[in-house]
């Protein structure tokens, strides 16, 4: 007997009829004995729906009040989630993050989980009710109701695992688990049975869309199992097999069964990428280009600088594309002051990146990754490596090929 | 300068639009200088929508996990209502009734208030800080969220205004006040500038849909001067007007200035009567009769019993006309069971009241009534009178007659 903690995403709770299936879900986990603490999301479009309500009073909106009209939206869930139990016969109780309580700082919107009182959610459990938890939402030290920000009821669920010291979070969504890579991309993709904090954390932060980066965050610093399953199956599927099935993202490498050395390839198109030719190399300069871009709330991702020749460097950074104008803009006027031989920008590119831990104990990963874009005729334009991953930079046209051939030459499409 | 608790319904704050004038109306008030509490319901419709997603999950919705989902619709008005009057630069802020704290019993969807602390409201007050308050819904002592019924805004208004000790109490509504009849009958009938409580709660249960009910009785119980007032005139309407616009309920007679006998002429349609013949006049026959149709959650109103003739009586009461077959084939079991002669029912009557404290103190009120629907051929079938009101149930299809009639013969439509 285990406690477990199961998230449930907008679409998964997007209909009452979805919210009934869920419940179906749900009651299995329960009356196969586990103590459950269940995580709803609010119903698919109703966060979206609530925001432009408030956008047609102010078009920006106060986040104080803003934070009290999205959180109703997980509120109806969990009202509606638990009266699904109940009609099933399951013991159930809906509690607000503020009830809960989950207390937050002040920073409406974007909130971040200070410390949750687990002891109602503790004495429901020992009565079992299984308790329905709003996420997304807390409430602040003076009472103010506060959000987390999107996809915080991942970060929710998965506070809550670690508060209740839970066997596992489960993280219910439309996708069955974490893959290789993009199976739109490559068809032979395969699911990650296994997957390591540190992987999946450059896996999100790289495009893989599956968990919200900072639940992930949460899930390795208190060291909480994180499974993510899809909430297609049958709802009937035996326990057995749905609590072996989507990706088990874990903390403890041994755990890890596939010894692959590279886990999957991420990647983004989403880039664009700056040069300024011929800075002048004294200190200060990386300062001097990159701080009014900063000042201009522009996100620059990887920054490389070339080794000096004759005083005198190239330095190269990406930005998301859609503020590439901008930055492009204030780079030339930079450019000018610091007189910087030229400057050379190029909106039509995107990123690749290898992850692995493996790649820890492995070397000949990077050049093994060079001479099979070389083989295709792919220019490698940047490239950048930390302990597990390496990301390169190169034409957009090459994008879907590199990830094919990269994904071949390493193996991913073998089972391991 | 005073201490005013506005309340605005569900038709006032039905779009953004809406949300904005009340928000203009509220900053008038604040700017004159009074202190503002503001208590908006559910954008209109809302509730409904709501409590119909519950009933897609469950037919017979949990009553705790209902309140939960219903007291949402005030949540999301008092965000865009706080939002919309900082955007006119009125300090503003939002409280759900758990944040206020509005203490009610746990009779969820028909909570009472227990108490109200008014703290955290009197040091906005004391900041010049206008308190927005979700109508409609408290919190138990258990921390469960709780609403108080159907137009239980109204209630929160007028304990807020008591808890506060408010110079008034303004329910802002889509009519512009009290009127001695409805004028969809009488096109001659007046607005009241005033009325007492007594004929209000006399008006009100007798069917002139303007205030509910219980803010009616909390009002008189805790002496709050309450005001009906039309929120469709121009927000921009000059204070000392709008001060004296609509209907005040007040609980000082003295503050009457209209000293009509007769204050207005309350009508139901919804009426239907029951008649058992030739009852055996013994001690328990009353409790023998309506037991029964208590038992099946019928509401009785008016019920009168004959002088008892050579033992046996007459035994009459109206019940709702929706509760009309089922009262009479109950009735018919307890005739033949308590042996009286006969039963005869009437689905097609009318109730037409009188109210007015003038009563009290004024001789041949009620014969005056009597002569007046004789003179225009109205046969009366049953008669009911308290301190200050005369109710008669007639044919209905009189009804309309006797309405304008009465209103002409006791000068209604003179003014005052």
């Amino acid at each position: 007997m285990a406690l477990i903690v199961q998230k449930f995403g907008g679409t998964s709770v997007g209909s009452t009829e979805r919210i009934r299936n869920v419940a179906r879900r749900v009651a299995k986990w329960k009356q196969a004995g586990h103590d459950v603490v269940v995580v709803p999301s609010a119903m698919a479009g109703e966060t979206n729906r609530l925001i432009a309500l408030a956008k047609e009073i102010q078009p920006d909106p106060d986040p104080r009040e803003l934070d009290v009209i999205a959180s109703t939206g997980e509120q109806v869930t969990i009202g509606l989630l638990a009266m699904a139990l109940k009609g099933l016969g399951v013991n159930a109780k809906s509690y607000t993050g503020a009830q809960v309580r989950v207390l937050t700082d002040s920073a409406f919107t974007k909130a971040r989980i200070l410390d949750i009182d687990e002891q109602r959610l503790r004495a429901d459990l020992a009565k079992g009710c299984v308790p329905v938890v709003a996420g997304f939402q807390g409430m602040d030290e003076a009472g103010n109701i506060t959000t987390l920000g999107r996809g915080g009821s991942d970060t929710s669920a998965v506070a809550l695992a670690a508060a209740l010291k839970a066997d596992e979070c489960q993280i219910f969504t439309d996708v069955d688990g974490v893959y290789t890579t993009d199976p739109r991309i490559v068809p032979e993709a395969r699911r990650l049975h296994t997957i390591t904090f540190e992987e999946m954390l450059e896996m999100a932060s790289l495009g893989s869309k599956v968990l919200q980066i900072r639940s992930v965050e949460f899930a390795g610093k208190y060291r909480v199992r994180l499974r993510v399953l899809s909430s297609l199956t049958d709802p009937a599927l035996p326990i057995a097999e749905e609590a072996q099935s989507g990706t088990l993202i874990t903390f403890e490498e041994d755990e890890k069964m596939e010894q692959a050395v590279i886990s999957g390839i991420a990647f983004s198109r989403d880039e664009a990428k700056i040069t300024v030719m011929g800075v002048p190399d004294r200190p200060g300069i990386a300062y001097a280009i990159l701080g009014p871009i900063a000042d201009a709330n522009i996100d620059v991702d990887m920054i490389i600088q070339n080794a000096s020749v004759e005083g005198m460097t190239d330095f190269s950074f990406t930005v998301p594309r859609g503020d590439y104008a901008k930055a492009m803009e204030i780079a030339r006027k930079v450019q000018e002051h610091i007189k910087a031989k030229g400057i050379f920008g190029d909106n039509k590119v995107a990123k690749v990146s290898m992850v692995g831990v493996g790649m820890r104990s492995h070397v000949g990963i990077a050049s093994q990754m060079f001479r099979t874009l070389a083989e295709e005729g792919i220019n490698i334009q940047m490239i950048s490596t930390s302990e597990i991953k390496i990301s390169v930079v190169i034409d957009e046209k090459y994008l879907e090929l590199a990830v094919r051939v990269l994904h071949k030459a390493f193996g991913l499409d073998q089972p391991a």
